[in-house]
């Protein structure tokens, strides 16, 4: 306990002598000893307001009660910004309720970004926010010190506060671009001003939040042949599903090339090198991207209730939001039970793989795939370092993303098996919603409406588990590293 | 050229100088320098070979030539014991093609455990036959000289031979005990004599082969409460699944005990020491044999079509007899489709899992499992190494596992899109049939025997990558290993 005592002694927090300034120095001790434990207390805490605001009578728009199932859905939904609902969103909520939603999704999505960016930089090098984050370093022995870990141990509230800061400046950039694309856009459709304004703002909003509701009954029916507005959510989508460090990485690059071009080449100085983490989230976005439509092509360009009656760049457009939009945006022009099955298996995986580490998209993210498939092609050439982009990739990041994986099967595993057993539904739409919740994509063939109470709780727990769940595991696995004093003799199981 | 020429004139093989000798030396070389490859052109003329005497009209009842696809299905689910079939195995076949599905499970099984053997020597230390396979050394420079890959680099074409006996004479000794265990039953519930050999040696040969097939029209119906014959049926099918590296520490072990009796405690001295791969093998077996259970009892023990009208014993026994047919066996007394859709899908996971590395099960083994776990729960704890019983695991076997896994998922995946697309059958069955093809479970949704030719090829290439992939992938990729002459700078990407 003294060990203790002279740390927070020593930080310069606990200046105030206050309640308010112990209180604050409390939280910085918890969500230093523990920021995973931390994240997830401050995602329930959320989810519980928001469950008791939803349920209010003015939240909804007949003036009654909702009830708790519905009410936790929502917040959990809102929160976890998966984009699932169990009410019709747009006709059960009053005003009250949409500017709940509204904040909730913000709250939602800053908070992910806030705190994926901070754990994620517990086991990431040499990213934008590095230097900013790099603290004192952990005095606890029983840690090992090799920088990573032990700096994301050290984050500090205050240096949260200045992270949330710059996220919500990001945040509030793109989204108030993509509003100011769309508002015209809403005016030459002939919707009056203000609609037009709050529809923009929240259409720019679940884009960017990757969470896929819409404000007006009909959703995106009355876009679907309007690729302009299709394409501006598509964009909203990418830059919410790619991830603070690489979105940071972007901004970088863009002030460089920008500076250089004022510069007219009198220098070259101010490149901005990119991380493997960039570059890997960006190829492996685009291959996802280009490998989902082009299956959707092939699967579906026949299908008359989806594709059939469309020409060729129709087909192709149509199959492009759609893949940009299963990993994690959720908004769909189409109806999902009518793709064929083999459509829905390939949206499943999509889903289940998601979007980039630190975003709003969920899933097990694309560099999480990526680092499997490095350690198979690794293998396969028969060279013993992962390597990617001219750089070696240590062997604990296969050994986390092992775990993430297998995080995400059980979890996906368990609540199918619940849902097959409670609802007796078909599996193609019981494993659709439930990977659509797990990986917060928010797609659904209808199930998670017509679900009994029973489904629509262990729903509920899913969107949580896949949430919180994927953000932290990784974060509080890579921050428990312990010194081993001893080796144990190697043995060889045989695999496979 | 050089090289290779000195190490084949120093082979004892080399001696003939005869066609056959030098015929035997190039066999022997190809043999050494790419078991993998040597495996796969096995098992591929096998089928070629048996899909041709398939489709003689003396192999069919109706004294008919079977089609391409046919004959071509029946070859491969025979030659991988998968058990899976396209006409009714019973009727459709005349006494000759009987015999060949007999002789062609006994090679099938023979082979996958031979040469599943050795590759699997080639990434193991420490199992039961290493003595025999330790050989000259690999004098390629380019292959890293860290022991066990060298060792099964240099696996000859004459220890082959000798292991094969080994195997041969294991196999011979199991089933001829399984066979006489079956054999008065058969008599005791009036089959004839003539008949009840047939069926018990048959019975006996699909058990421990982990092929599926009955001899009689009406399967396992006649036997569903014969705890008995079921008894015999499971010891059979655990015994071929677990592999053979544990069959031989088992019966080594057996063998001291007894002499240990013998002895009367005079000395301590001949115990046995089991290998991590035959400790992991077991309790991941046993954990997951008792698990599936289980689950069964808990999703099926209201269902009126399954288990809903049995008494609480007779639930627990099929439940049991269910969890160990479904890793691999392939035998059923229940109809498939008559399970719920929960128990379908915890089905699905466990022929997935499949059982241990170098038995006539299928999936990805229960090995790959253990230690895609081990690595979770190293990465939890913040150990840096993966331990077992006492041993540590090398993190290049990990990546192996995912190697393996990746290969599975992905073979499953491109399958089931393409049968979907193809048959437009619900995913619960398309799923179940695809995963029991590639492990060569065998059990049914009814759907593989309903699918069109295209169907039935998919079908087919699904079961031999199942089988000849995943025993050969491991060994390809582990002996392709090469020393690396720098190292890149070390970055790691976020994942999860
Ligand atoms: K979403
Ligand atoms: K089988």
């Amino acid at each position: 306990m003294s060990v203790r005592t002279t740390a927070v002694s020593r930080n310069p927090l606990n200046r105030g002598r206050t309640v308010v300034g112990r209180a604050r120095v409390r939280l910085s001790e918890f969500s230093e000893s523990s920021p995973s434990r931390f994240a997830i207390l401050i995602f329930a805490g959320l989810i519980l307001l928001f469950t008791a605001l939803f349920s209010l009578p003015i939240a909804s728009a007949d003036g009654k009660a909702t009830g708790l199932a519905d009410s936790l859905f929502t917040a959990v939904s809102v929160i976890c910004v998966t984009g699932l609902a169990t009410v019709d969103m747009a006709t059960h909520w009053s005003v009250f309720g949409h500017v709940l939603i509204y904040v909730g999704v913000q709250i939602g999505a800053l908070g992910v970004l806030t705190l994926a960016s901070i754990l994620g930089l517990a086991v990431s090098r040499k990213l934008g926010l590095r230097a900013r984050l790099i603290a004192a370093s952990d005095t606890n022995p029983l840690r090992m010190h090799h920088g990573p870990v032990a700096e994301g141990q050290a984050v500090r509230l205050g240096e949260i506060g200045s992270l949330l800061a710059t996220v919500a400046i990001s945040a509030f950039v793109i989204e108030v671009v993509l509003a100011a694309l769309l508002f015209p856009r809403m005016l030459l459709d002939g919707i009056d001003v203000g609609t037009a304004v709050w529809h923009s703002f929240y259409y720019s909003a679940m884009a960017f939040t990757n969470t896929g509701f819409a404000p007006n009954a009909d959703g995106l029916a009355p876009f679907a042949d309007d690729y302009f507005f299709l394409t501006i959510l598509m964009i909203g989508v990418f830059l919410g599903s790619i991830g603070f460090p690489v979105i940071y990485a972007l901004s970088r690059s863009l002030g460089a090339w920008k500076a250089r071009r004022k510069a007219k080449g009198r220098t070259i100085a101010n490149r901005v090198r990119w991380s493997v983490h960039v570059k890997l989230t960006l190829v492996t976005s685009a291959l996802l991207i280009v490998a989902g439509a082009a299956l959707y092509i092939v699967l579906e360009f026949d299908n008359p209730k989806t594709f059939g009656t469309l020409g060729a760049s129709d087909t192709v457009f149509q199959s492009f939001f759609l893949s940009v939009m299963t990993r994690s945006g959720g908004f769909s022009t189409i109806d999902i039970p009518d793709l064929n099955g083999s459509s829905l298996l390939v949206t499943d995986m999509l889903m289940f793989i998601g979007g980039g580490s630190a975003s709003t998209a969920g899933g097990i993210k694309v560099t999480t795939l990526a680092v499997l498939f490095l350690a198979a092609f690794a293998e396969a050439r028969g060279v013993q370092d992962m390597e990617s982009f001219g750089r070696r990739i240590p062997s604990d990041v296969l050994r986390l993303g092992v775990s993430v994986v297998l995080w995400g099967a059980t979890t996906v595993a368990v609540s199918s098996i619940i849902i097959l057993q409670i609802s007796k539904a078909p599996l193609d739409h019981v494993l659709f919603d439930v990977i659509s919740a797990f990986a917060t994509s928010g797609l659904t063939t209808g199930l998670t409406a017509s679900l009994p109470d029973a489904g629509v709780y262990v729903m509920a727990a899913t969107m949580f588990m896949g949430r919180v769940g994927t953000v932290t595991l990784a974060a509080a696995l890579a921050a428990s590293q312990r010194q081993q004093l001893y080796k144990r003799p190697e043995e060889r199981p045989i695999v496979g």
